[in-house]
């Protein structure tokens, strides 16, 4: 089941059931993240790529009510008339959107009235479930604004982790997630031969929900590489810092060199250090000694791919790195290549860099009318990052997925894993 | 007494008892500015020129905190080490300063917080008060802190009124105010015949407080002229708006047309129509329509001189509104001119845009160390606004009083007084 | 023979002879470009993309010396010390650079002291191709050299159109050109098939030179497609135009479309019309009428994104342009597909914007040295152009070749061939 | 005479020989100022405040051609059509104006199509005069024309040597100049009484021509004041800046410290330093080592008021400059002042920085029409020079000239004459 399916059919109530049940336990989730801040913390913005979390309940609610309600819902009239403008991210098919760097200054409507407007969503949307009709679009929409929920539940953290970290008082967002980690294992590679290869969802083994960006399911061939078995650490790249890796042009894309001199960037983005032997790192912990076993994180793509170059690695594409993991998930058969190490750090430490520019499957058709504003619009001037990272709610990864920000997003849970060319 | 003067010598029981009543009112007044607000409200900042309401309470805190306490408390430590840094405004000379762009991101302290630390300070300022020692510097220094205070009250209310003229809901801030004006009287002049007139503060008449920049009272020339009884109203200011003022390139300032023209400036900062005749303005009560009778307001100084040009006069220099000002407080003796019409709107209507850059005064002195940063370093690139608006706290309000701004500064409450030459 | 090639050995002194009629060959049509030009033309700068045709004649020039005396001449001695900075293009192993955006106002060396330079080095380049010693590593650099002063022949025309083109008196540089184009024949679609396909320089049955990042040859997977068999004409950009193309979002990716919102596109860069009916265009010869057969030309990556939306179609990947016109270019076999169209304006009219970003091909590796600067840190944020164009030098064409710009680049020679999926 | 005056009247045929003659001195003296330079360094703008030679050259030819040709000459037809909006400077009444950042693209005209259309207007100009008609506005005009083409030639001379500061070859304009100063006397004050003082062009004792902007004549009461007798050094300058005159706010207008530390200003702006002992500065004849001696120059005016706060004097006003000008002038009297220092380098070293903002005298009228333009707009955060530098041509200075610039601009020979309060 993808983003654009509408397809129609009779729809079994046991299934509308378990749909009630996600959708309560996913908005849930949303207001659960907001618990440990004040109202004054859920309305600021750090920047214009961050929301303030508050923007971020109204605009998961707004996508409901615009993509289902307004549809569906028989003598549907809007919470706000307001909100449609307010709320809307960059639907240009809905209409006219509030300036994205201005979400900051949203003090009205309250929190309060965000939740209330919540509430009352969340209500319509359940009399709809149950009503009479044609729930299966209904349904598909749901689980589309699940997803959608879910990617704005992982934007949340990173964008509250953000306006936390421009604080000089460098609060702590939630002390209860544990942090530290365990030592991590040599650095070991995982080989596979050439071949040609199928790419993107697969409907057929996996029938659970997936974006249009991850279909069609497609070939590809690709040469023989050989992937890292695990991220690289925060050890490994403070010695890359050490070595005076920020300093040498020659490992950078000229592009990543410009701006990381125009900016002064010198380290990681949550990295500080009083000298260069005491490293500290702002987490959602507040500031931490610098965690040496931890996966380094909040990396640009430029720092990854100047990181790969340093260790005479590269950062491995997105065809051979859902190959790769696709593989390893299989259980070894009686031909299977021995000695291979398993993957470790696949999903939920780090979202991996991949060497890929996100474009089109060949043969993607986006969905009709505003939602097939969803991912297609974005194709250009953007990498793809695989796998998930803490911050990604449960339920919400898959080997397929494609998620993907310009080459100088940090504020991400963005890491590295190597790759490199066989034969 | 002025900003700098820090005499010693003993201080009258009973003069100790007004200050301490002086002070829990000003303090009183500026946290009852922020009642009508949510928290959220008083946290957010919508341009860097404004500060969120939490920051403007905190950092007159601060004022008393860093200018008094620490200088004068036995056994000083600060409420907040940090806050020393976070609520610094623009003193070098007490050390680092947080970005001004980034006090809406200041999240933490919370508004409870700062409340707390307003409590905290008062009371210690309370009892320094009543202990022994030397009261008078101290005593000097309430009164500049509380007229530093009185200053942020007003941009409390101006950058408030900003904030919430951002949000599409165009939310009221209090509608306890009046709003509505009377017809005005047509416009007349009152006619000033040349000669040396003394300027500044006089500290002989007038006992009370002044700033270190209406000082030292000095002499000046001033050829004949005329100024306006009354402010130009929003009726007359739209004649010039409809006549196409906004497009008329010999009316402006060449800086003041490349910046109407790359801002796309064309009505005064709140006004807004849905068609032409149909003006509305944004106000402390939110959006209303137009009140032709109001003084025109939120205007620019290349507005205002546009506006003047347009009908054949001009600004008055501040010395010509100062000179104009007081001869029409004096009684009118034997000699007085007959058949002058009284200066109505010379207080708590709009300021008044004068022709006049900020410059010191033949021999002005700033006060030593930090606290001579109050006034002098902003004497350049700025324009002279004199009277006081209906934003004003009041008694803060005295003929020899100079505000400043820059010539594109549209969100204070000023409007236009017009001058002409004579003879 | 590729950019990185240092192999050693004898070399035939017929050879030689070859090797310097052609450097004499390449370098006289350098300076020929620049002959209907004034000194105060070939000095300006029209924006930072561009650089003042006497900067190319020098910087042309720096590389020869820089990278072959530099290497290889006994005693070498630089021409003027100062050029090593001044004509250094963006080679940080080579060291400082004179700022981009300042070329234009490098009024010294005059334009006869660069050609007096140019002379200099061009003896001095003899003199080693005349000399001892190992001349294949000298004549493997001054093909490279030749190739790279071929790139800037290119960028010389459209740089100095550029210059031309801002200039109200929108003079011609060059009118013996001829302009105008045949009628076009209807578009049709060349099929292929899917499979596994070969991209990439073969240096087995192409003997010639490629850059690096036209290797290594390796597979890729391509699914079945169709490809266009001629250009998109301005005839047919214009009913795009003429249709709204540019105002309707969902034809553009996301940050096409706030591209050419701010910054006003309507139009392609060198279009212009006095009303919606007369088009004019400039051109090398000046304004002229728009030519309707003529190919559509001097379009960004986002233009020719969105139209291809617009006829729903899409831009091919360079996969598939390599692929098809390898195919077509072969002789067809006895197991031909009928009726396929012949390819038409392959090479000689417009660049062609792939739908792929520029990005390595497995297992590149860039030369050593400053010299691998040449191409690799380039390969993020731009797209890939195929073809070449109506400004590129004779014998500077073929199947492999790697053109790229950012998707907002205009002022090349960049038009549009069409692609679909089949199946 | 002033620029606005337009009395008509015959005129002395023997005064329209000195016209002339006067007339084809200024033309010529433009011309001459280009003698050194290539036809390169006459079109290229290095910024733009800055405008090519060229340009310059061509501009105050179409000051002529537009405000004396256009409106006298019968059957006028224009040079050029082209040229009445390529030459203009800001005059919006006459229209259109190729944007000032662009004039360093004007490649065409060419120079010498530049020199023959002033050839051309010159020889209309002559034939104007020597025709019949009402002659004296139009020699009114000439006047102006001549002042105008004045201003242009200091222009001509600072813009240059700021194209080839920006140059690393540092090529000298022209080394016939003498540059070397004599040891300077020790610092010395001339005192002056206060008073009232008559200010603005005295058109009864002086005969000669006067912009509009030094009118009408008005009284200013000056409080006592001293006056040095001579201009800072760059001995003393760099006293300064070695004393860390850059690193200490506490001497700087807040808006100035903001702009040395964004810009990394260090010192005056053709300074240049190997080291902290030897000091070049560039100059007319290219890089020399600092001359202690001479004036220091290239100084904006906050670095002008921070200088004299480190010393703790000030800027005069520029009314008191003008009076101690003009009384130091004077005959001594039987009543002189005994012991007063003569003023030394009044005219012709550098341009004197004042505290005073540009702004219209007490009754200021500009001319009608465009030409009103001229002066009247610039009115607004400009900061007044008095005197005249080595670059002002001879007969273009006198004491109640008023020439203005923003508080950041350096690339004029702009120095500090310092004043102090009396009494």
């Amino acid at each position: 089941m993808t983003l654009q399916a509408t397809q129609t059919g009779f729809v079994e109530p046991s299934l509308i059931a378990g749909v009630q049940e996600r959708f309560d336990e996913v908005r849930r989730h949303s207001v659960k993240l907001g618990e440990p801040l004040s109202e004054e913390d859920c309305c600021a913005q750090s920047m214009p790529d961050a929301s303030p979390l508050k923007w971020h309940l109204a605009h998961t609610t707004w996508f409901f009510e615009t993509f289902i309600l307004e549809r569906y819902e028989r003598n549907f009239s809007p919470s706000n008339p307001a909100f449609r403008v307010l709320f809307n991210s960059y639907y240009n098919g809905v209409g006219e959107k509030h300036p994205r760097a201005q979400r900051g200054l949203l003090t009205r409507p309250s929190l309060d009235e965000v939740l209330s407007y919540r509430h009352q969503v969340d209500n319509r949307i359940a009399a709809l479930l149950h009503g009479d009709g044609d729930l299966a679009p209904i349904v598909q929409l749901i689980h589309l604004g699940l997803h959608h929920e879910q990617q704005h539940q992982e934007l949340m953290v990173t964008d509250v982790m953000h306006l936390l970290s421009m604080n000089p008082l460098k609060p702590a967002y939630d002390t209860r997630l544990p942090l530290r980690h365990a030592a991590p294992p040599p650095l070991a590679w995982r080989s596979v031969e050439s071949g040609v290869v199928h790419i993107g969802h697969d409907a057929v083994v996996q029938d659970g929900f997936c974006f249009d960006n991850e279909t069609p399911r497609h070939r590809q061939f690709v040469e023989p590489f050989a992937l890292a078995q695990r991220l690289i650490t925060n050890g490994e790249y403070l010695q890359f810092v050490q070595a005076g890796g920020y300093e040498n042009p020659s490992l950078w894309m000229s592009e990543g060199w410009e701006w990381i001199r125009s900016q002064g960037i010198r380290h990681p983005l949550y990295w500080q250090s009083a000298d260069e032997n005491r490293w500290q790192e702002f987490t959602l912990h507040g500031m931490q000694p610098l965690d040496l076993a931890a996966p380094a994180s909040h990396l640009s793509w430029f720092e990854a791919d100047a990181y790969a170059r340093s260790v005479e690695a590269r950062l491995p594409t997105e065809a051979e790195w859902e190959c790769a993991v696709t593989q390893a998930a299989q259980p070894a058969g009686p031909n299977a290549q021995g000695g291979q190490p398993d993957l470790q750090q696949v999903f939920g430490a780090c979202w991996q860099w991949t060497s890929s520019s996100y474009a089109p499957y060949p043969g993607f058709a986006p969905a009709g009318g505003a939602i097939g504003e969803y991912n297609g619009k974005f194709m250009c001037n953007q990498h793809v990052l695989r796998g998930s990272s803490c911050a990604t709610p449960a339920g919400h990864s898959r080997a397929s997925y494609r998620n993907f920000f310009p080459a100088t997003a940090r504020w991400q849970f963005s890491g590295i894993r190597l790759a490199k060319s066989l034969g």
